[in-house]
């Protein structure tokens, strides 16, 4: 596979040198002797692509280059690194380097969530490596995990937090009673959060990394358009509130699930959203910008991995040891798993889905409402599993205007049932407002099972 | 590296088919297709050699043999996985399997503990494959993580439980305040511990889970006989009170850390014992036959990975995903990576590994006793960390015979220093008996670095 001479050093292509950019040059330098010895010959970066070469001084200035097509063209590139993010130029620059028989490494989960299949026929038509650990949880190795320790395994769900800074936000909303936008202030201050922060409160990050993780976990192509997808702008202080009077805390979950069609079949689901779960699953102590995934298998049970989701130093960690695989591949002449999508499980309709709501009503506080109500859930074959009046009633006090809160929560039942009951309590007279609209995990069996007492 | 025929399948000998083997036999043919698809060839179980096949009515008669050494010669065999368990005949085996350029799969923690060296030089000699994800942690993966993932990185610490016999007798111990003796009756009644629980109560089982788990994490050969290893048998219900006075819980810990010597040199510690750590730690609420494992490296920071650490599914999911590695690349022509040990860094002893002790003394209930026992402590550099005495003095009553219990927790300090001290404070007239010492472990900033709450 390779006419290398021995101990030829493997050179390496740096695209993109920000924060995270920046640590894998560091740790290539700091940590070279313990690389070869990993590797079975010298790593060696050979260029570094960046936008403005005068922001980055400590480079060398022999390896600097705005001329990042042709640095991934040049014969003396064996891997490519790539941390630019986003889908061009990163995309051209990587078929490229691929099509060339470079392996590439990369961070860019956007790419791999939209254009994935062209980078893996790439890879597969020149027998390079593409490897992307780095693109989902940060140093929390996940993806090897998923691709070769489960390989021989039946995966059923991967569930988790995989975005920190919704987390962070989140967490701080619920430990200080703040609102969404003061909780968000304060994220962006500390760099918790970037100066447009779209991407990860309304959740298409944690929607790219659901489709990396589907795929894998089923074999099946999964793209960000097949995830369902809700950020966080609407979370209120009163839904955390809410949470907590049900003893639940809100994540934003990213959930891939393998689902039961009628038969053998089989289908599969990809979603974000901010739920409800209990309190006692390890996933709701997983606070500020730290990561959390569960993994269930028909053998393996139950796992948990754990850890810091992002940041330079942490996605630097994942870089390098999918550089140092590609590295050895080249070295020894192996290559690493190729793409598998052969299930080809089709991708369930969130309408379809089953899950459980948890709606907050403001309501009349007259005889006869929670019949009315009772019955919209009903005529949508919604079963309810609780019902809670606050205030109003005899032994209560009435809110505003005679007014009372409702809350109800649901049994799991199709998405779509609960969306149109939802729209049909808005629709009734003695409902005056729908204020708070929340789905429930509760993951399975996990507390218990997992044995986690705290 | 391979002339088969494209398609040609992969043929698989089992040795040994107990509890895990069986679960191997299931998932073979229950996933045959899946396994196919991913391996990219058929996956072909050709032989299980079993000591006593009439106790196998279960498998196909043709596939049945007593003869483990013919069965490994066979040409026809492709990969052996073994789950025979103990050093002889399984190292033969494997021996011979690897020199033949057979692929080796096997969950033997102790082999591997005791001689891993000579399976790893015969698979490097011949090129076949040696994995072995199932010795540690059953399902949950770990090595491949520590291997691969995070082989780009500096791992510092592997500290975590993984033996489940011994965490259940713990645990049931916390939860109910049994003595060691009832909590292993019930552990064995319930199938946790077997008849002979003297491989994982007295730490020996951990212990080699030690040696492979430092071995990996620094690139180091380390084997059983270099961990340090106590068991759990003098674990009594007073210490796990005392633990609990403490906020600590107990439990039985593999210890692996990376320590700075002078200068620029290192050494590595593996050693495994029962401590006493917070019970904030996310470790501390991981209860029954669960297994948990933090491993802490520069550039990731720290990391947990959590599941179940034994049985018969979950460690035949871990000797699965071994298998499928192994599979494809016999079918594609690549190997998994070699053994590293490369940095060979020196095994400190545990005397001059510095830890913290929890010693609980009965001390006569007169003047001058604390003064004495603080400086048994300060003759041996060992500095108090803080001291409580129950009972007795002007505001307490007085224990048996007027003896009151003095409770000190120490500063760390060199493991031998601390043992000469307790030795010597056994001498003190004052001291009527050392009652309990157990070691205190903090596991560095965990909990609060990984935001933990419960």
């Amino acid at each position: 596979m390779t006419d290398r001479g021995p101990g030829a050093p493997v050179r390496v292509a740096l695209l993109g040198c920000g924060t995270v950019g920046g640590e894998i040059v560091r740790l290539l330098s700091e940590q070279a002797g313990d690389l070869a010895a990993r590797v079975g010959a010298p790593v060696e970066l050979v260029g570094v692509a960046v936008r403005r070469p005068h922001r980055h001084p400590e480079l060398p200035e022999g390896l600097v280059t705005t001329d990042a097509a042709t640095l991934v063209g040049r014969p003396d590139v064996d891997v490519v690194i790539e941390v630019i993010g986003g889908i061009e130029p990163a995309r051209t620059l990587l078929l490229e380097a691929l099509k060339a028989g470079k392996s590439v490494v990369t961070a860019n989960k956007a790419l791999l969530a939209e254009d994935g299949a062209a980078l893996a026929e790439a890879a597969d038509a020149s027998g390079a490596d593409l490897y992307y650990e780095a693109s989902v949880a940060g140093a929390i190795p996940l993806l090897r995990p998923l691709r070769e320790s489960l390989v021989g395994d039946r995966i059923t769900r991967v569930a988790g937090i995989v975005n920190g800074t919704t987390n962070f936000i989140l967490s701080s909303m619920a430990s200080s009673g703040a609102g969404y936008a003061d909780a968000l202030e304060e994220a962006t201050r500390l760099g918790y959060a970037e100066a447009d922060p779209s991407a990860d409160v309304d959740g298409y990050d944690a929607a790219s990394k659901a489709a990396i993780l589907a795929s894998l976990a089923f074999h099946t192509r999964v793209t960000a358009a097949d995830v369902h997808c809700e950020g966080i702008r609407n979370v209120s202080a009163a839904d955390i509130a809410a949470a907590d009077g049900l003893d639940c805390t809100i994540k934003l979950l990213a959930i891939c699930e393998r689902l039961e069609d009628g038969g053998d079949g089989e289908s599969v689901s990809a979603r974000v959203y901010p739920a409800m779960i209990p309190k006692t699953h390890p996933l709701a102590s997983v606070d500020g910008a730290f990561n959390a995934v569960f993994v269930e298998a028909d053998a393996a049970g139950q796992l948990m991995f754990y850890g810091q989701g992002a940041g330079g130093a942490p996605t630097a960690s994942a870089v390098l040891g999918d550089l140092v695989a590609a590295a050895r591949n080249i070295v020894v002449g192996g290559r690493g798993p190729r793409e598998s999508t052969y299930a080809r499980l089709p991708v369930r309709a969130i309408g379809a889905v089953c899950t459980r709501y948890h709606v907050s009503l403001e309501v009349a506080d007259r005889a006869g409402v929670l019949a009315a109500v009772a019955s919209a859930f009903a005529e949508h074959d919604v079963s309810i599993a609780a019902v809670r009046q606050y205030g109003g009633g005899r032994n209560g006090k009435a809110g505003r205007s005679g007014a009372v809160r409702l809350v109800v929560v649901t049994h799991a039942a199709p998405d779509a049932a609960l969306a149109s009951t939802v729209e049909a309590l808005g629709d009734l007279d003695a409902v005056r407002g729908v204020e708070g609209v929340l789905r429930v995990e509760d993951l399975g069996r996990s507390v218990s099972a997992l044995g986690v007492t705290g």
